[in-house]
């Protein structure tokens, strides 16, 4: 994996009607950017959920093409008529739309030649010019096109083939994060936590503010992140210290 | 509320690190959309994820309030530094940033005169001429301005607030669902679907097909969503006669 010493920005593109449709709860976009982050110093910087429609697929996979380093795309990869993220692909970039052969053996291998009907033939027609990504699940793999990284919806399938996509990028920063919470509300530590951040904004760290309700307790979580982890570590002891002037509990 | 015949469209704007970091699961997605449509006819046709920074938020507000007849955000409106959607949406709009007396008295009430500071004061701060969507769990109103509704992040305090935002909206046509989960895989079924789907598009049918595993076996949910309630249940029924005929069994 060739690394770099700048951030590396990314998007992830899911296609879905059933998540739009608050149907299915989404839960790719946390593993991926998770582990983009942790395992490949590459940050996820914006999301789109989109409906299954060609027309729609195209515009967004040419939009966030150019604005990303990587575009991770999940869903539609299957063999149902409504998968259309291969063929919507092909369109995008103007390549053919049909077997590949690699692909196709694979497939023709984990079904047996007398069960490998027309929708499973279907998962072995990519871009021309793509570049596998294995499968260890279900044996259907994902592709790889110029930027665009295309991996399927169903979260255990795509979590097991996360390893193998890895050879396909750069590494850069990864982003570390050290995180505090405490019994308070957010309103009680708005002003002293904007100093801070504004003492830290040029070192490049950035802190979050979030508030929650546990057993029945309310609390704010502080999220500090930063590729400069001696930075990070400054700023953690300078919001220790806050909290501990404003004799604020820590939650354990 | 006023109701048309036509199916309305909507996005969701989500702002915020935490989400895109992956650190936290967004929830707010899947129950804003179906929200929506069970009492709203709303149909979210687009959802981005985007981080805490101006420039971006206001980039999408006016891209997607151009392109949708409403765009609901969350996150960003709490008392704390990062929170900056009240101020990037009055850049968006060239509106005046500054306290809405109304949201003001609202504050000051619940927090007591005393206890009112700064930060608390911000969240009173909203772009002029909007209206506001009121807080029955912690008091900071969301607001509406021109086609853009502005809910918090927190998910309990955003779902108390749904009902008290139905005022704005127009009710369009409520999409139906249907629903039949198989022991089965999808490719099995593939040719079949694409059969019916076809049948069924002008009648604006809309068939969903997702693998999953549940306890060990694996399966296919069939979903159908439509507006025209009687041609859902025509569908409904040539998928269950496509199942019989292929002697696959139903999962209960």
């Amino acid at each position: 994996m060739k690394k770099v010493k700048k951030k590396i920005k990314a998007a992830i593109l899911i296609i879905g009607n059933e998540v739009l449709s608050g149907r299915t709860q989404d839960l790719n976009v946390s593993f991926i950017s998770n582990w983009l982050n942790i395992n490949c110093g590459i940050s996820v910087e914006e999301v789109r959920i989109i409906p299954d429609i060609e027309k729609k697929i195209i515009f967004n996979i040419l939009d966030l093409s150019k604005k990303f380093k990587y575009v991770f795309t999940t869903g539609g990869i299957g063999p149902t008529h409504d998968d259309i993220t291969s063929l919507s692909v092909s369109k995008a970039f103007k390549v053919k739309y049909g077997f590949n052969k690699e692909a196709y053996a694979i497939l023709e291998k984990y079904y047996g030649k007398k069960n490998f009907n027309e929708g499973r033939k279907k998962m072995a027609k990519i871009p021309a010019g793509s570049s596998l990504i294995y499968n260890p699940s279900s044996a259907a793999p994902g592709f790889k096109i110029k930027n665009i990284l295309c991996l399927p919806g169903v979260p255990s399938i795509l979590q097991s083939m996360m390893n193998n996509l890895k050879k396909y990028l750069i590494k850069g920063k990864v982003v570390s994060e050290k995180n505090i919470s405490i019994h308070t509300v957010e309103s009680n530590i708005a002003l002293e936590l904007e100093t801070i951040q504004n003492k830290y904004i040029k070192k490049n760290v950035n802190i979050g503010s979030y508030p929650f309700f546990r057993l029945g307790k309310v609390g704010v979580s502080i999220v500090l992140r930063s590729d400069d982890k001696f930075a990070l570590v400054n700023c953690h002891n300078d919001i220790k210290n806050m909290i501990s002037l404003k004799k604020i509990k820590i939650f354990k």
